[in-house]
Protein backbone atom coordinates (compact mmCIF):
# COMPACT_ATOMS: atom_id res chain seq x y z
CA UNK A 1 0.00 0.00 0.00
CA UNK A 2 1.03 3.54 -0.64
CA UNK A 3 1.58 6.39 1.56
CA UNK A 4 2.64 9.66 0.78
CA UNK A 5 4.32 10.78 4.12
CA UNK A 6 7.87 10.05 2.43
CA UNK A 7 9.07 11.55 -0.83
CA UNK A 8 9.38 8.66 -3.53
CA UNK A 9 12.40 8.94 -5.89
CA UNK A 10 10.60 6.91 -8.85
CA UNK A 11 7.58 7.91 -8.16
CA UNK A 12 6.02 9.59 -11.67
CA UNK A 13 5.02 12.97 -9.68
CA UNK A 14 8.44 15.48 -9.77
CA UNK A 15 9.70 15.65 -6.32
CA UNK A 16 8.30 19.18 -5.21
CA UNK A 17 5.19 18.17 -6.01
CA UNK A 18 5.22 15.52 -3.61
CA UNK A 19 6.65 17.76 -1.14
CA UNK A 20 3.47 20.08 -1.34
CA UNK A 21 1.42 17.51 -1.08
CA UNK A 22 3.00 16.06 2.30
CA UNK A 23 2.78 19.67 3.21
CA UNK A 24 -0.48 20.38 2.05
CA UNK A 25 -1.38 17.19 3.98
CA UNK A 26 0.27 18.08 7.37
CA UNK A 27 -2.38 21.23 6.63
CA UNK A 28 -5.98 19.63 5.96
CA UNK A 29 -5.53 16.85 8.21
CA UNK A 30 -5.19 19.32 11.08
CA UNK A 31 -1.33 18.17 11.89
CA UNK A 32 -0.31 21.69 11.61
CA UNK A 33 -2.27 24.09 12.61
CA UNK A 34 -3.01 28.04 11.50
CA UNK A 35 -0.54 29.87 12.58
CA UNK A 36 1.96 27.71 13.83
CA UNK A 37 5.74 27.58 12.18
CA UNK A 38 6.94 24.87 9.73
CA UNK A 39 10.22 23.09 9.83
CA UNK A 40 12.07 25.29 8.17
CA UNK A 41 14.23 24.80 4.45
CA UNK A 42 17.18 23.38 5.73
CA UNK A 43 15.16 21.10 8.43
CA UNK A 44 12.56 19.78 5.12
CA UNK A 45 15.40 19.44 2.50
CA UNK A 46 17.01 17.16 5.68
CA UNK A 47 14.28 15.21 6.37
CA UNK A 48 13.08 14.17 2.96
CA UNK A 49 16.23 14.46 1.43
CA UNK A 50 15.91 16.80 -1.43
CA UNK A 51 17.69 19.76 -2.74
CA UNK A 52 16.81 23.42 -1.64
CA UNK A 53 15.81 24.23 -5.22
CA UNK A 54 12.71 21.50 -4.49
CA UNK A 55 11.76 22.63 -1.02
CA UNK A 56 12.17 26.52 -2.25
CA UNK A 57 9.42 25.65 -5.31
CA UNK A 58 7.09 24.03 -3.03
CA UNK A 59 7.12 26.39 -0.34
CA UNK A 60 6.70 29.28 -3.12
CA UNK A 61 3.46 27.57 -4.71
CA UNK A 62 1.95 27.13 -1.17
CA UNK A 63 3.15 30.59 -0.39
CA UNK A 64 0.89 31.69 -3.57
CA UNK A 65 -1.98 29.59 -3.14
CA UNK A 66 -2.15 31.09 0.15
CA UNK A 67 -1.75 28.14 2.30
CA UNK A 68 1.44 28.92 3.86
CA UNK A 69 2.84 32.62 5.04
CA UNK A 70 6.20 34.10 5.29
CA UNK A 71 7.08 35.82 7.93
CA UNK A 72 10.58 38.11 7.44
CA UNK A 73 13.52 36.86 10.20
CA UNK A 74 10.68 34.69 11.58
CA UNK A 75 9.83 31.52 9.40
CA UNK A 76 7.60 30.06 7.34
CA UNK A 77 3.87 29.91 8.91
CA UNK A 78 0.62 28.20 8.13
CA UNK A 79 -2.29 30.60 7.10
CA UNK A 80 -5.25 31.34 8.71
CA UNK A 81 -7.96 29.59 6.96
CA UNK A 82 -9.46 30.86 4.53
CA UNK A 83 -12.89 32.45 4.00
CA UNK A 84 -15.62 30.11 3.34
CA UNK A 85 -18.12 31.63 1.17
CA UNK A 86 -21.47 29.75 -0.21
CA UNK A 87 -23.07 30.06 -3.49
CA UNK A 88 -25.49 28.54 -2.60
CA UNK A 89 -28.22 31.34 -1.10
CA UNK A 90 -28.05 34.63 -1.56
CA UNK A 91 -24.62 35.40 0.27
CA UNK A 92 -23.19 38.29 1.43
CA UNK A 93 -19.53 39.18 1.85
CA UNK A 94 -19.83 41.64 4.80
CA UNK A 95 -22.26 38.67 6.44
CA UNK A 96 -19.25 36.07 6.06
CA UNK A 97 -16.52 38.60 7.93
CA UNK A 98 -18.66 38.94 10.54
CA UNK A 99 -19.36 35.31 11.42
CA UNK A 100 -15.83 34.83 11.91
CA UNK A 101 -15.76 38.04 13.63
CA UNK A 102 -13.73 40.07 10.94
CA UNK A 103 -14.67 43.45 11.14
CA UNK A 104 -15.66 44.65 7.16
CA UNK A 105 -13.94 47.85 5.98
CA UNK A 106 -14.80 49.08 2.31
CA UNK A 107 -12.89 51.51 0.46
CA UNK A 108 -14.70 53.55 -1.90
CA UNK A 109 -11.80 53.92 -4.71
CA UNK A 110 -14.17 55.33 -7.39
CA UNK A 111 -17.61 57.21 -8.53
CA UNK A 112 -18.10 58.41 -12.01
CA UNK A 113 -20.60 58.58 -14.56
CA UNK A 114 -20.03 57.27 -17.81
CA UNK A 115 -21.74 55.87 -21.41
CA UNK A 116 -21.81 51.97 -20.56
CA UNK A 117 -19.81 49.82 -22.68
CA UNK A 118 -21.19 47.34 -25.41
CA UNK A 119 -20.95 44.24 -23.96
CA UNK A 120 -21.71 45.42 -20.02
CA UNK A 121 -25.57 47.10 -21.58
CA UNK A 122 -25.97 43.30 -22.89
CA UNK A 123 -26.12 42.22 -19.29
CA UNK A 124 -28.32 45.18 -17.84
CA UNK A 125 -30.71 44.72 -20.76
CA UNK A 126 -30.16 48.64 -21.52
CA UNK A 127 -29.25 50.95 -24.64
CA UNK A 128 -25.54 51.07 -25.81
CA UNK A 129 -25.52 54.75 -25.06
CA UNK A 130 -27.75 54.68 -21.52
CA UNK A 131 -25.78 56.59 -18.58
CA UNK A 132 -24.49 53.96 -15.63
CA UNK A 133 -22.76 54.74 -12.31
CA UNK A 134 -19.43 53.04 -12.29
CA UNK A 135 -18.51 52.20 -8.60
CA UNK A 136 -15.33 50.99 -7.40
CA UNK A 137 -14.96 49.41 -4.22
CA UNK A 138 -12.22 48.02 -2.58
CA UNK A 139 -14.11 44.77 -0.04
CA UNK A 140 -11.81 44.48 2.88
CA UNK A 141 -11.14 42.99 6.63
CA UNK A 142 -9.95 45.27 8.76
CA UNK A 143 -6.15 44.59 8.21
CA UNK A 144 -6.84 43.10 4.17
CA UNK A 145 -8.31 43.29 0.59
CA UNK A 146 -10.09 40.74 -0.61
CA UNK A 147 -12.10 41.65 -3.33
CA UNK A 148 -11.75 44.54 -6.29
CA UNK A 149 -15.18 45.19 -6.97
CA UNK A 150 -16.38 47.49 -10.09
CA UNK A 151 -20.29 47.60 -10.39
CA UNK A 152 -22.41 49.23 -13.09
CA UNK A 153 -26.20 50.91 -12.16
CA UNK A 154 -28.16 52.47 -14.81
CA UNK A 155 -29.34 55.87 -14.04
CA UNK A 156 -32.64 55.24 -15.09
CA UNK A 157 -32.62 52.73 -12.21
CA UNK A 158 -30.70 55.12 -9.58
CA UNK A 159 -30.74 58.48 -10.94
CA UNK A 160 -28.37 60.02 -7.71
CA UNK A 161 -25.46 58.38 -5.76
CA UNK A 162 -22.92 60.44 -3.86
CA UNK A 163 -19.78 59.47 -2.30
CA UNK A 164 -21.61 60.39 1.02
CA UNK A 165 -24.64 58.59 0.55
CA UNK A 166 -22.18 55.53 0.03
CA UNK A 167 -19.95 55.35 2.81
CA UNK A 168 -22.68 54.53 5.20
CA UNK A 169 -24.74 52.48 3.72
CA UNK A 170 -24.19 48.87 1.52
CA UNK A 171 -24.89 48.90 -2.01
CA UNK A 172 -27.96 47.37 -1.91
CA UNK A 173 -29.28 49.02 1.30
CA UNK A 174 -28.93 52.46 -0.52
CA UNK A 175 -31.05 51.70 -3.49
CA UNK A 176 -33.75 50.02 -1.52
CA UNK A 177 -33.70 53.37 1.18
CA UNK A 178 -33.53 56.25 -1.49
CA UNK A 179 -35.21 54.19 -4.27
CA UNK A 180 -37.29 51.40 -3.18
CA UNK A 181 -35.25 49.18 -5.56
CA UNK A 182 -34.90 46.06 -3.95
CA UNK A 183 -32.69 43.07 -5.20
CA UNK A 184 -34.38 39.72 -5.02
CA UNK A 185 -32.17 37.54 -7.32
CA UNK A 186 -28.82 37.51 -9.09
CA UNK A 187 -27.13 35.49 -11.14
CA UNK A 188 -22.92 35.05 -11.35
CA UNK A 189 -20.52 33.24 -13.53
CA UNK A 190 -17.26 32.91 -13.13
CA UNK A 191 -13.76 31.53 -13.66
CA UNK A 192 -10.53 31.38 -12.10
CA UNK A 193 -8.25 34.04 -13.67
CA UNK A 194 -4.59 35.59 -12.62
CA UNK A 195 -4.46 38.50 -10.87
CA UNK A 196 -2.82 41.63 -13.33
CA UNK A 197 -0.52 44.42 -12.02
CA UNK A 198 -3.21 47.08 -11.60
CA UNK A 199 -5.51 44.51 -9.90
CA UNK A 200 -2.28 43.25 -7.60
CA UNK A 201 -1.18 46.82 -6.03
CA UNK A 202 -5.16 47.25 -4.47
CA UNK A 203 -5.02 43.34 -3.80
CA UNK A 204 -2.07 43.62 -1.83
CA UNK A 205 -0.50 40.14 -3.58
CA UNK A 206 1.99 39.53 -6.29
CA UNK A 207 0.86 40.08 -10.19
CA UNK A 208 -0.06 36.49 -11.15
CA UNK A 209 -1.91 35.21 -8.07
CA UNK A 210 -4.78 33.36 -8.44
CA UNK A 211 -7.93 34.93 -8.47
CA UNK A 212 -11.72 33.98 -9.17
CA UNK A 213 -13.34 36.56 -11.92
CA UNK A 214 -17.02 36.62 -10.64
CA UNK A 215 -19.41 38.59 -12.99
CA UNK A 216 -23.30 39.26 -11.01
CA UNK A 217 -26.41 40.72 -12.20
CA UNK A 218 -28.64 41.54 -9.83
CA UNK A 219 -32.34 41.83 -10.50
CA UNK A 220 -35.35 43.37 -8.84
CA UNK A 221 -38.44 41.55 -8.14
CA UNK A 222 -39.78 42.27 -11.38
CA UNK A 223 -36.68 40.61 -12.78
CA UNK A 224 -34.95 43.79 -14.26
CA UNK A 225 -31.48 43.94 -13.83
CA UNK A 226 -29.82 46.69 -11.84
CA UNK A 227 -26.37 45.92 -11.14
CA UNK A 228 -23.78 44.05 -13.22
CA UNK A 229 -21.21 43.42 -10.78
CA UNK A 230 -17.08 42.50 -11.79
CA UNK A 231 -15.23 41.27 -8.59
CA UNK A 232 -11.82 40.07 -8.38
CA UNK A 233 -11.69 37.92 -5.83
CA UNK A 234 -8.34 36.70 -4.14
CA UNK A 235 -7.78 33.61 -4.18
CA UNK A 236 -5.14 32.99 -1.73
CA UNK A 237 -7.77 33.83 1.02
CA UNK A 238 -10.75 32.75 0.12
CA UNK A 239 -12.44 29.04 -0.97
CA UNK A 240 -16.20 28.70 -2.38
CA UNK A 241 -18.70 26.41 -1.51
CA UNK A 242 -22.46 24.86 -3.14
CA UNK A 243 -24.36 21.71 -2.37
CA UNK A 244 -25.44 19.92 -5.44
CA UNK A 245 -28.30 17.95 -5.36
CA UNK B 1 -18.65 61.12 -20.09
CA UNK B 2 -15.58 58.59 -20.72
CA UNK B 3 -15.85 55.92 -23.27
CA UNK B 4 -12.77 52.92 -23.61
CA UNK B 5 -12.19 53.36 -26.95
CA UNK B 6 -9.08 54.47 -27.19
CA UNK B 7 -6.28 54.57 -24.77
CA UNK B 8 -5.83 57.44 -22.54
CA UNK B 9 -2.35 57.41 -21.74
CA UNK B 10 -3.26 59.91 -18.12
CA UNK B 11 -5.66 57.28 -17.04
CA UNK B 12 -4.56 55.91 -13.68
CA UNK B 13 -4.65 52.15 -15.39
CA UNK B 14 -1.59 51.12 -16.98
CA UNK B 15 -1.67 50.99 -20.88
CA UNK B 16 -1.42 47.09 -21.23
CA UNK B 17 -4.88 46.80 -19.05
CA UNK B 18 -6.69 49.36 -21.17
CA UNK B 19 -5.78 47.42 -24.62
CA UNK B 20 -6.74 43.99 -22.64
CA UNK B 21 -10.24 45.91 -21.85
CA UNK B 22 -10.36 47.53 -25.34
CA UNK B 23 -9.93 43.92 -27.14
CA UNK B 24 -12.16 42.25 -24.46
CA UNK B 25 -14.78 44.69 -25.13
CA UNK B 26 -14.83 43.79 -28.53
CA UNK B 27 -15.11 40.34 -27.80
CA UNK B 28 -17.75 40.36 -24.81
CA UNK B 29 -20.01 42.84 -27.25
CA UNK B 30 -19.63 40.44 -29.87
CA UNK B 31 -18.33 42.41 -32.29
CA UNK B 32 -15.48 40.63 -32.99
CA UNK B 33 -16.64 36.28 -33.21
CA UNK B 34 -15.32 33.82 -32.28
CA UNK B 35 -12.79 32.23 -34.91
CA UNK B 36 -12.36 35.23 -36.37
CA UNK B 37 -8.79 36.83 -36.74
CA UNK B 38 -7.70 39.78 -34.83
CA UNK B 39 -5.10 42.74 -36.27
CA UNK B 40 -1.82 41.94 -35.93
CA UNK B 41 0.90 42.91 -33.35
CA UNK B 42 1.58 45.92 -35.92
CA UNK B 43 -1.89 46.87 -36.66
CA UNK B 44 -2.78 46.81 -32.82
CA UNK B 45 0.37 48.97 -31.75
CA UNK B 46 -0.42 51.46 -34.84
CA UNK B 47 -3.99 52.17 -33.82
CA UNK B 48 -3.53 52.26 -30.43
CA UNK B 49 -0.21 54.27 -30.71
CA UNK B 50 1.18 51.82 -27.91
CA UNK B 51 4.72 50.20 -27.77
CA UNK B 52 5.07 46.72 -29.24
CA UNK B 53 5.59 45.52 -25.57
CA UNK B 54 2.87 46.30 -24.54
CA UNK B 55 0.68 44.88 -27.53
CA UNK B 56 2.18 41.66 -26.51
CA UNK B 57 1.47 41.84 -23.20
CA UNK B 58 -2.23 42.67 -23.68
CA UNK B 59 -2.02 39.68 -25.87
CA UNK B 60 0.24 37.64 -23.98
CA UNK B 61 -2.58 38.31 -20.85
CA UNK B 62 -5.43 37.56 -23.35
CA UNK B 63 -4.05 33.99 -24.41
CA UNK B 64 -3.27 32.75 -21.25
CA UNK B 65 -7.02 33.65 -19.76
CA UNK B 66 -8.50 31.95 -23.17
CA UNK B 67 -9.85 34.59 -24.91
CA UNK B 68 -7.58 34.56 -27.56
CA UNK B 69 -5.56 31.52 -29.41
CA UNK B 70 -2.14 32.34 -31.64
CA UNK B 71 -1.84 29.91 -34.12
CA UNK B 72 1.55 29.69 -35.83
CA UNK B 73 1.88 31.20 -38.82
CA UNK B 74 -1.42 32.48 -39.63
CA UNK B 75 -1.96 35.22 -36.73
CA UNK B 76 -4.10 35.53 -33.52
CA UNK B 77 -7.87 34.38 -33.24
CA UNK B 78 -11.05 34.75 -31.24
CA UNK B 79 -11.16 31.51 -28.67
CA UNK B 80 -14.22 29.38 -29.56
CA UNK B 81 -16.52 30.19 -26.51
CA UNK B 82 -15.77 28.73 -22.81
CA UNK B 83 -17.42 25.57 -21.92
CA UNK B 84 -20.60 26.53 -19.16
CA UNK B 85 -20.97 24.74 -16.48
CA UNK B 86 -24.00 25.66 -14.02
CA UNK B 87 -23.06 24.85 -10.30
CA UNK B 88 -27.01 25.33 -9.05
CA UNK B 89 -27.87 21.30 -9.14
CA UNK B 90 -26.33 17.80 -10.22
CA UNK B 91 -24.46 18.83 -12.79
CA UNK B 92 -22.41 16.40 -15.26
CA UNK B 93 -19.59 17.18 -17.32
CA UNK B 94 -20.32 14.93 -20.10
CA UNK B 95 -23.81 15.66 -20.42
CA UNK B 96 -22.40 20.25 -20.72
CA UNK B 97 -20.08 18.52 -23.79
CA UNK B 98 -23.26 16.41 -25.55
CA UNK B 99 -24.92 19.27 -25.40
CA UNK B 100 -22.40 21.35 -27.41
CA UNK B 101 -22.46 18.88 -29.67
CA UNK B 102 -19.18 17.37 -28.44
CA UNK B 103 -18.18 13.96 -27.63
CA UNK B 104 -17.01 13.58 -24.19
CA UNK B 105 -13.62 11.56 -24.13
CA UNK B 106 -12.17 9.90 -21.03
CA UNK B 107 -8.70 8.54 -20.34
CA UNK B 108 -7.74 6.59 -17.29
CA UNK B 109 -4.77 7.81 -16.50
CA UNK B 110 -4.23 4.77 -12.98
CA UNK B 111 -6.12 2.81 -11.08
CA UNK B 112 -4.70 1.59 -7.76
CA UNK B 113 -5.87 0.92 -4.10
CA UNK B 114 -4.15 2.40 -0.89
CA UNK B 115 -4.55 3.49 2.40
CA UNK B 116 -6.71 6.70 2.44
CA UNK B 117 -4.75 9.98 3.47
CA UNK B 118 -5.89 11.26 6.79
CA UNK B 119 -7.28 14.45 4.68
CA UNK B 120 -9.05 12.61 2.34
CA UNK B 121 -10.74 10.30 5.18
CA UNK B 122 -12.18 12.79 7.30
CA UNK B 123 -14.11 13.81 4.02
CA UNK B 124 -14.94 9.96 3.59
CA UNK B 125 -15.81 9.56 7.60
CA UNK B 126 -13.65 6.72 7.47
CA UNK B 127 -10.76 5.39 9.78
CA UNK B 128 -7.44 7.17 8.44
CA UNK B 129 -5.83 3.23 7.58
CA UNK B 130 -8.92 2.51 5.84
CA UNK B 131 -8.26 1.07 2.35
CA UNK B 132 -9.48 3.24 -0.81
CA UNK B 133 -9.21 3.35 -4.58
CA UNK B 134 -7.43 5.94 -6.27
CA UNK B 135 -8.89 6.99 -9.49
CA UNK B 136 -6.85 9.30 -11.64
CA UNK B 137 -8.42 10.16 -15.08
CA UNK B 138 -8.16 13.03 -17.57
CA UNK B 139 -11.99 14.29 -19.22
CA UNK B 140 -11.49 15.43 -22.66
CA UNK B 141 -13.75 16.64 -25.19
CA UNK B 142 -12.48 14.81 -28.77
CA UNK B 143 -8.74 16.94 -29.14
CA UNK B 144 -8.33 18.62 -25.87
CA UNK B 145 -8.32 17.66 -22.17
CA UNK B 146 -10.07 19.65 -19.72
CA UNK B 147 -10.31 18.23 -16.15
CA UNK B 148 -7.58 16.45 -13.99
CA UNK B 149 -9.89 14.25 -11.47
CA UNK B 150 -8.83 11.68 -8.87
CA UNK B 151 -11.44 10.06 -7.07
CA UNK B 152 -11.19 8.07 -3.84
CA UNK B 153 -13.61 5.33 -3.17
CA UNK B 154 -13.78 3.46 -0.08
CA UNK B 155 -13.18 -0.18 -0.75
CA UNK B 156 -15.89 -0.53 2.33
CA UNK B 157 -18.57 0.77 -0.24
CA UNK B 158 -16.94 -0.81 -3.94
CA UNK B 159 -14.98 -3.77 -2.70
CA UNK B 160 -14.10 -4.34 -6.65
CA UNK B 161 -13.31 -2.08 -9.11
CA UNK B 162 -11.05 -2.54 -12.54
CA UNK B 163 -10.16 -0.56 -15.36
CA UNK B 164 -11.65 -2.57 -17.83
CA UNK B 165 -15.27 -2.04 -15.64
CA UNK B 166 -14.74 1.92 -16.14
CA UNK B 167 -14.00 1.83 -19.30
CA UNK B 168 -17.10 0.99 -20.47
CA UNK B 169 -19.34 3.43 -17.69
CA UNK B 170 -19.11 6.73 -15.89
CA UNK B 171 -17.65 5.97 -12.44
CA UNK B 172 -21.66 6.29 -10.68
CA UNK B 173 -23.37 4.34 -13.65
CA UNK B 174 -20.63 1.75 -12.57
CA UNK B 175 -21.16 2.13 -8.69
CA UNK B 176 -25.37 1.91 -9.04
CA UNK B 177 -25.12 -1.38 -11.40
CA UNK B 178 -22.71 -3.52 -9.63
CA UNK B 179 -23.29 -2.46 -5.97
CA UNK B 180 -26.49 -0.23 -5.76
CA UNK B 181 -24.68 2.52 -4.63
CA UNK B 182 -26.28 5.60 -6.02
CA UNK B 183 -25.27 8.99 -5.56
CA UNK B 184 -27.68 11.70 -4.97
CA UNK B 185 -26.02 14.57 -3.37
CA UNK B 186 -22.97 16.28 -3.80
CA UNK B 187 -20.99 19.02 -1.85
CA UNK B 188 -18.15 20.97 -3.57
CA UNK B 189 -15.69 23.23 -2.28
CA UNK B 190 -13.62 25.29 -5.02
CA UNK B 191 -10.78 27.78 -5.02
CA UNK B 192 -8.80 29.18 -8.27
CA UNK B 193 -5.52 28.15 -8.25
CA UNK B 194 -2.58 27.94 -10.51
CA UNK B 195 -1.73 24.72 -12.42
CA UNK B 196 1.54 23.11 -11.48
CA UNK B 197 4.27 21.91 -13.62
CA UNK B 198 3.10 18.25 -13.31
CA UNK B 199 -0.82 18.93 -13.77
CA UNK B 200 0.18 20.86 -17.02
CA UNK B 201 1.45 18.14 -18.56
CA UNK B 202 -1.90 16.14 -18.48
CA UNK B 203 -4.04 19.31 -19.38
CA UNK B 204 -1.87 20.63 -22.22
CA UNK B 205 -1.51 24.10 -20.78
CA UNK B 206 1.48 26.23 -19.48
CA UNK B 207 2.64 26.16 -15.81
CA UNK B 208 1.16 29.05 -14.29
CA UNK B 209 -1.95 29.03 -16.02
CA UNK B 210 -5.29 29.40 -13.84
CA UNK B 211 -7.65 26.43 -13.16
CA UNK B 212 -10.43 25.64 -10.41
CA UNK B 213 -9.83 23.07 -8.06
CA UNK B 214 -13.02 21.67 -6.92
CA UNK B 215 -13.64 18.91 -4.53
CA UNK B 216 -16.54 17.04 -4.14
CA UNK B 217 -17.94 14.68 -1.74
CA UNK B 218 -20.63 12.82 -3.21
CA UNK B 219 -23.54 11.36 -0.99
CA UNK B 220 -25.68 8.09 -1.42
CA UNK B 221 -29.21 8.19 -0.38
CA UNK B 222 -28.66 7.58 3.67
CA UNK B 223 -26.00 10.46 3.20
CA UNK B 224 -22.70 8.13 3.13
CA UNK B 225 -19.89 9.80 1.53
CA UNK B 226 -19.30 7.45 -0.90
CA UNK B 227 -16.70 9.51 -2.80
CA UNK B 228 -14.08 12.44 -2.76
CA UNK B 229 -12.97 13.93 -5.83
CA UNK B 230 -10.04 16.73 -6.50
CA UNK B 231 -10.33 18.02 -10.03
CA UNK B 232 -8.26 20.72 -11.70
CA UNK B 233 -10.47 22.59 -14.26
CA UNK B 234 -8.77 24.16 -17.14
CA UNK B 235 -9.31 28.12 -16.80
CA UNK B 236 -9.36 28.54 -19.88
CA UNK B 237 -11.60 26.24 -20.95
CA UNK B 238 -14.10 26.55 -18.30
CA UNK B 239 -16.69 28.82 -16.71
CA UNK B 240 -19.49 28.34 -14.16
CA UNK B 241 -22.57 29.78 -12.86
CA UNK B 242 -25.21 29.80 -10.25
CA UNK B 243 -28.11 31.36 -10.03
CA UNK B 244 -29.11 32.87 -6.55
CA UNK B 245 -32.30 33.54 -5.13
Amino acid sequence: MKTLKTIEPNNRTPLYYQLEEIIKEQIDSGKWKAGEKIPSENELLRQYEVSRNTVKKALDNLVQAGMLKRVQGKGTFVSKPKLEQSLTGFYSFSKVLEEKGLEPKDVLIDLNERKVKASIAKHLGIAEDANVYELVRLRCTVNEPIILETSYIPKEMIPEMTKDELSNHSLYDFMATKYGVMVTKAKEIFEPVLIRGYESQYLDVEEGSPALLLDRIAYNSEDKPVEFCRSIIRGDRCRFYTELI
